[in-house]
């Protein structure tokens, strides 16, 4: 949005291109983002800066984006709400497919209006110290853009591990607990009065293990055996 | 080490100054840093940049760092292994007290040598494309400053969770395990020759879900009382 240096201009058409981003769009430059500085930083990134759109509103700029991501300083943004990248970016990286999705950036001296903020569908501040939280443009982007690439990573490491096993249903779980309960009571280590807590006890722990389908049939295995050991010896 | 830019020399400063970094550090650099193209990119880091000091090898520029990160682009590193920022760098914050840790930086056009690189201990990459991985200097240290400060904030969190309850001891977990055991083979649920692999599949789900103490006080009291309920109608 509206940059004045083409040091910034060149530097993030360099970014771009390190981290794999397809377009670079520019609202209303207030300088020559073709000039030599500019193609200087750019250095590998010199393509993107060449092909750079140019367009004279925000809000034509993300006409076709499906998920507008926006940065923001730390001061005076009113009551808009500012998340972390880890917050938001994840966020923006559900959405990519065939739809683009954009990142925005303020001008280097006054950033994005609130009205332009608002056009964002979320805000992300960075994480420096509120002491000088004013980062130059372009470092703002290689930070944003890394962070990007990490939790695209991280998304990738997290769909592997959600590849493990799936927990027990619910209908299993409930039905083991249930025959549990039967069987405690019987034998007198739960009292009607005091049944459900603890059993909401045992409840809690094969949650939090997440607990899985032949775990549950190995637990209404013992269930079933104890109560033969205890009836076979009644009669 | 070396920088060769005094926009790059002033940039960094800058970022020292917007993440909270004590001290910079030149090695040998092959620019005045003081220039006015310095000063004018260090803004508020200003400062940082006046009081920078000069070193004639790396060696003596991290002689006092109990802990040294180095950065590295991706190419002809040879046999020394890279981590991600975020593998490293929370190992670099856990040594931060009175004692300085380092981050080391290249040179803009060949990085660091190989020997550099094995005076630190640990040397990370940063996750840009495979197409373009080489950050311009001062955007490489935005990224890996940023991303020191969020696995701070990351480890605070941590530690606020890391107060949840304690898990069992080793020792109150393998008592409980012994005594179900001896109940479970002595109602016919567990044979001799299968005992073994079946407590571990119990031994695994308890330690997936970090069971805590009372937990295996009231398993414990569950084997008690079945145990009782089995021998009492025995008699």
């Amino acid at each position: 949005m509206e940059p004045a240096g083409p040091l910034n201009v060149g530097s993030v058409a360099r970014l771009c291109a390190n981290f794999g981003v397809q377009e670079l769009r520019l609202v209303s430059p207030r300088c020559d983002p073709t000039n030599s500085e500019a193609r200087r930083m750019a250095v590998h990134g010199i393509a993107l800066l060449e092909q750079a759109k140019e367009f004279s509103c925000l809000l034509d700029a993300v006409a076709d984006c499906h998920r507008v991501v926006a940065s923001c300083g730390r001061s005076d943004h009113g009551d808009i709400p500012l998340q972390s990248p880890e917050q938001a970016l994840p966020w923006l990286l559900n959405s990519i497919g065939s739809e683009p999705v954009a990142l925005v950036f303020g001008r280097e001296d006054r950033g994005l209006t609130n009205n332009e903020l608002q056009l964002a569908q979320r805000v992300i501040t960075l994480h420096s110290s509120s002491s000088y939280p004013s980062l130059n443009l372009s470092h703002a982007v290689a930070v944003v853009l890394h962070e990007l690439q990490r939790c695209k990573l991280q998304q990738q490491l997290n769909n592997e591990q959600s590849a493990s096993p799936d927990p027990a249903s619910p209908r299993q779980l409930d039905a083991y607990l249930t025959d549990a309960q039967t069987l405690l009571l019987e034998v007198g280590f739960l009292l009607e009065h005091t049944a459900q807590a603890r059993m909401a006890k045992v409840r809690g722990l094969l949650q939090r293990a997440a607990v899985r389908p032949q775990e549950v049939a190995l637990l209404r295995g013992m269930v079933r055996q104890l109560r033969w050991a205890i009836h076979s010896r009644h009669s």
